[in-house]
């Protein structure tokens, strides 16, 4: 039997990341973990932890969560995984599916909130690829955000609770966490379609003031957006 | 209560795209299923159910199973679905989450794969992003095929049962169909790499002698790869 205090995170200290997605669950929850590649020695901990995992495969990448004998890799297992201990997403079949199928689209969104500034390869430097950022900026801007955004509005507008799926589950700690990082990347394109987002924009106070996440966000714990993360505040590639 | 006949999976016909990882899931369960978009009518029908879906949440984009009531989207959430039902996943827990780290883990292999043409914008043609994407694929075949084949060769290599889970699951099916669109889209490098992946090919041969593979895979309802879908033959992006 494990307990709560048995979760270890592991993620690249130093930018929220991907690893914030599965911090918001656990803060949310209320549960106790470690923040092991942030503890002194940390990310050789998180090297071993790549090598030489156990588990029933080994992760690819971080974020990685180590619950007793559960290693567990991809964000969006994890925060399913958790949010189903913690009841953070209802035990129906129907609604765990839909919630990782809203998790999943989240995470696109992630993935091209990053691609905006690494187009070309992870491997490069971002000044190495700054023309191309541009022209993937403006398709970005123009196209993908305002159908993301567009989408999720709508997911949320429909149920009326300020909730994507009715309750409040682990999926609005995520699009939390993205609104919050499109704002702090894009501030004039974001503050541009705020008006076409009310019912998002509401989703997110609720969350800020959820008192947990409050507290979280007011202590150390919580590391800013910085300039070495998915979302990063360029302004050549703002609106 | 339903039964496999009420399965209906809605994708874009003309090619197999991230589709072709449910049909794989469907035929190899010898499951019953309208594949609704290759029907008369059926690209309405697809742009129907994703305007008004009904079910838990709306699909932002295929594929979309329906299923009785469930109406899913995001393709590692349906074969996660049916895999459950059809005997392709263990019941252990554990082992779930294992299967879907590692088939979130294809999907990202898949998603870089087509962005290799589509650096800029899914919005734009090809022709309009040629240099970028000539970068673009000098960097995935330089650091990032390798990176993702050498993980997968290594996690079938600990279990040498040619499985990436011990034992066969859909995570197999979706590893298979990327490896053949790795070999159509770069014959060249993929060639190059093959001598690095000996487990991988024997899984691959493995899956397409499965008897109802094999069917499928000689059935006018499989559809070849061609110059619309994620993978394509761009000799000048090749190795």
């Amino acid at each position: 039997m494990t307990t709560s205090g048995d979760y270890e995170l592991y993620y690249w200290p130093g930018l929220p990341g991907r690893g914030e997605l599965v911090r918001l669950v656990l803060e949310d929850a209320g549960a106790e973990y470690r923040d092991v590649a942030r503890e002194p020695g940390g990310v050789a901990a998180l090297r071993a932890i790549l090598d030489a995992p156990g588990g029933v495969v080994p992760p690819l990448a971080p974020p990685v969560l180590k619950h007793g004998a559960l290693i567990i890799a991809q964000t969006a297992v994890i925060c399913d995984h958790l949010a189903r201990r913690h009841g953070l997403v209802g035990d129906d079949e129907a609604e765990r599916l839909a919630a990782m199928q809203l998790m999943l689209t989240v995470m696109d969104l992630l993935t091209e909130a990053h691609d905006v500034h690494h187009p070309i390869s992870s491997s490069l430097y971002y000044e190495d690829q700054k023309p191309e950022a541009k022209l993937r900026a403006a398709a970005f801007l123009e196209a993908r955000l305002p159908k993301f955004l567009g989408y999720f509005e709508r997911v949320v507008a429909a149920k009326n609770t300020r909730c994507l799926l009715g309750a409040h589950s682990y999926v609005d700690l995520a699009v939390f966490q993205v609104l919050e990082g499109l704002a702090y990347a894009f501030p004039r394109a974001f503050a541009a379609r705020s008006a076409e987002i009310p019912q998002l924009l509401a989703l997110r106070d609720r969350v800020r003031e959820r008192p947990r996440i409050a507290a979280y966000l007011a202590s150390p714990r919580r590391q800013p957006f910085t300039e070495q993360g998915i979302f990063r505040r360029y302004p050549e590639l703002d609106a």
